[in-house]
């Protein structure tokens, strides 16, 4: 038993030493997003904090859309548990990289911690995409919101990218919860 | 001390009746903010209910603003009970005020409850003014604050007042609740 236990420790102390030694992306090959299933009052409240610093000045700038990008008329649960990974993950790509904009020095301060963490979820689920998924086909409404999304991306303007991103985060964390808690989401 | 508190009895009672039969303002002679020490979760979770959905149509229309209405440098708890409630009186003016705009059916029926509440709370603000401060002249920095609001519901666009407001009620309420405060607010 003492010995299982040694070896369990040395596997855990080589798996993390190798994970600092090899390539990120070759290492890639698990899916855990259970960590995501109760989201931590601390990155909440940074990304409440950010969010409510971003209402602050987000008037000052043209931020008018054509179309309302978060808008779906279905609900996350009702998709199947790959669908819902692909769906949080076009998701955190767009705020992960509007959060990346240039942005006065105390915005960027503040958004650095959801920064962290979001870019840290889409990793997650992209791994889990690599892994459980691979070759997964969208059902016809996330396709088409999808597509919507794809469109957006290139017909509206940054403006109103980055303010539909960042209003939208806390829908955002609720869906990467509801992915994260697989069947037990309804 | 029965005849006392039949007395009062008497007293509270008359006044409710009164309160009934005179016009409303003729009445207006009381000031207790003290139920907005403590906001109700219910009326805040309405509030914020409110707010989202106004966060998911307001990118559809135009709400650029040339300044940040609700800037401040200073903490609300550096100003004398009187300004307090000056503040916030005008901070609710103009949040009613947004709120009986035409709206969509749907967030017509979402703002009914906290406008309901805002307008309760902006006339108990009235009515502090009047009892206890009726010649009362602000501060500096709350006078420089007024006068820049003032200027901004002349120039500035419907859609950027009524942005301004909605994405503030937090800070209204949090203002409300100082008010309300009094010496307690530090």
């Amino acid at each position: 038993m003492l010995h299982l236990g040694f070896t369990l420790l040395l596997a855990l102390a080589l798996g993390a030493s190798l994970g600092a030694a090899f390539p990120h992306d070759a290492l890639k090959k698990s899916c855990s997003l259970s960590k995501y299933q109760f989201l931590v009052p601390h990155e909440l409240k940074a990304v409440q904090k950010m969010k409510e610093q971003f209402e602050d000045i987000m008037l000052l700038s043209d931020r008018k859309c054509n179309t309302r990008l978060f808008h779906r008329k279905w609900n996350i649960a009702e998709l199947s548990v790959p669908d819902r990974v692909m769906l949080v993950e076009a998701e955190l790509d767009l705020a992960t990289a509007m959060l990346m904009l240039p942005a006065d020095p105390a915005f960027s301060k503040t958004r650095q911690q959801p920064l962290t963490f979001l870019t840290q979820a889409r990793e997650d689920l992209r791994g889990c995409v690599a892994t459980e998924a691979p070759s997964h086909q969208p059902s016809g409404k996330l396709r088409h919101w999808l597509q919507k999304l794809q469109m957006a991306k290139k017909t509206e303007t940054t403006g109103c990218l980055e303010a539909s991103a960042i209003l939208h985060l806390f829908q955002m964390l609720n869906d990467l919860r509801c992915a994260a808690l697989r069947e037990q989401c309804t």
